[in-house]
Formats: C-alpha cells, sequence, structure tokens
C-alpha cells in the first residue's frame, strides 16, 4: 500500500491560488484553541463610486512571506496566546473572490480578534502588495505599502487603540 | 428535468446538527460584502485546570434564535454597514468542535471585526444558551445568561469600549 504523506498548510502564503479559508485555519489549530477569528478580504463591485470589473494583485512574494512572519511575531509578542496565519491572493481576483484571509487562533477570543485586526492594518502598513483596481472606464493603482496619507492615519489609530 | 430548489441558509440558527462555517458565511453574502470576520468557538481541552473531556450545551431553542436576532439588530442600529449571522450548537460538543459560528459582513472591516465582537459578548450576556461541562472526576454548569458578575463586568468593559 502507498504511504501517504500529510504536508502541513503554510502559515504564510502569497500565491495565485484562489484561497482556501479552512486551510488557512488548519495552519495553525490547536487542540487547546478556543477561539478563532478569521478575516476574509473579498472584492467588492464598487470601489469609491466606480464599479469594479476585478482586481490584480502584484506582490514582491518572498519579502511580502517575510512581512506575514514578522507581523505574526509582533503580534505574538502583544498577544502572546495568539498565532496567525496568513495568505494573499495575487494575480487576478473577480468580484466576490478573497484576496486575503487571516486566521487568528488563541485559548482566548479577545486576543484572537486583536491579533486578527492587528494584522490586517500591518499588512496594508509594510507588506510589498499592490492592487491594480480595473473598473468600467479605466484603472488605477490603489493600496498597499505605498497608501495614501489618510488611509495611514486612520491605520494609525486603529493599531495604537489598545483594544480587547 | 426536475426542478431544483435553492434553500439559503438560516441567518440564526440553535441546532443538535454540526456548523458548518461557510454557510453561516454564505446566509449574508453579498456583492459589495468587502469584509467578513467569523468568529469560532471551540470546545477547548483544558479549561480552568481541568481536563475536559466534552461540552453539553442546552438551549431555550425558540427564544435563543430571537435572542440572535436582536442581537443582530441592535449591532446594525451601531454599525449600519454590518449584518450578522449566528449558528449555536446545542447537544454533546466534542474537543476541537465549534460550538458557536458568527459571520459579520461589511463593506468596511472596521465595522465587521466591531459586530462580530459585540455579537459574542451579547450572546453570553442575553442569550439562553447553557454550557454543562464534562470533565475528568465531575461535570459542572459554566456559562451562559446567568454567568458570574466578574464576567460579566469584563464584559461591560468589552460591550462599552467603542472600538472599531
Amino acid at each position: 500500500m502507498p504511504q501517504r504523506l500529510r504536508v502541513s498548510p503554510a502559515r504564510f502564503r502569497v500565491s495565485d491560488d484562489p484561497i482556501d479559508q479552512a486551510e488557512v485555519a488548519s495552519s495553525i489549530a490547536a487542540p487547546g484553541s478556543g477561539a478563532v477569528v478569521t478575516f476574509v478580504g473579498l472584492v467588492r463591485d464598487y470601489n469609491a463610486g466606480r464599479q469594479v470589473l476585478f482586481l490584480e494583485y502584484e506582490a514582491f512574494a518572498p519579502l511580502a512571506v517575510k512581512s506575514f512572519d514578522r507581523i505574526a511575531s509582533e503580534a505574538t509578542e502583544k498577544w502572546p496566546s495568539a498565532a496567525l496565519a496568513i495568505h494573499h491572493r495575487t494575480g487576478r481576483v473577480r468580484i466576490g473572490e478573497a484576496s486575503i484571509a487571516i486566521a487568528a487562533v488563541s485559548p482566548h477570543r479577545a486576543d484572537a480578534f486583536a491579533a486578527s485586526r492587528y494584522a490586517i492594518e500591518r499588512i496594508k502598513q509594510i507588506s510589498p502588495i499592490w492592487k491594480h483596481e480595473h473598473f468600467e472606464g479605466g484603472e488605477v493603482w490603489i493600496e498597499g505599502a505605498t497608501a495614501d496619507l489618510e488611509d495611514e492615519a486612520a491605520r494609525r489609530v486603529a493599531l495604537e487603540r489598545a483594544c480587547w
């Protein structure tokens, strides 16, 4: 009988493949995890008054994965019981599809919520991932480590509020 | 050819059936939903220094479902862009299995996070659901609308903090 190998899913991933939300959480599941908070970012049909056709994400993948690892370490310093897994999709992503999934597990729900929220704000702050929006009548680069200053100010407020 | 009916999954449910996390979120998915935050509560192997064998949840189901509906309305008053779905399991739930799943969708991630967190605290505060813990050497009723006062104080702090 052939031997079957079980490969654990990666905790941090940047890939053109569709995101499997259950796989993200399962990469960090443990018997002591009482709370799992999953954040999924979906491509919206409208943004800033424009009808969106699809998005394209570009990443500098090796450094993006490294940034996820760093963000997870930062979160574990702040909330020691929490562990994070982060998968980001690249390439063309259609309306309603997931561009990112972040899973946070902890014995305590407050830490899982906090770590998950921290991660999405930090990714938008430091990860080398850029969003190319194709809309009715045009296209534009709109997000990533190069996000505008107003967005950055709101992000800092969210990160500095030691909520939950 | 037989006609196939598509039945939308219920937004609010209390049932002995295992929880399907994807189904909870799909009950409120919409093309404008940019953010989905899912909270899943899993049965932990240890609690308060005791090795847990399994849990049993009892609910007064009609009122529990009604309380979920009320909590979702409260959340939508606070965060108008957010919608909630809540499924709670009853009966025997084993280690690692989900007892509850809450999905919050919104065009904006801050509202999805806030609504999801609000919901779990309010459920523990007002929903008629009780947890019977079976552990090595005994059993005890430990949670629900009858939660102890210290827990309740912490919950009020979380609910009153208008985070995110």
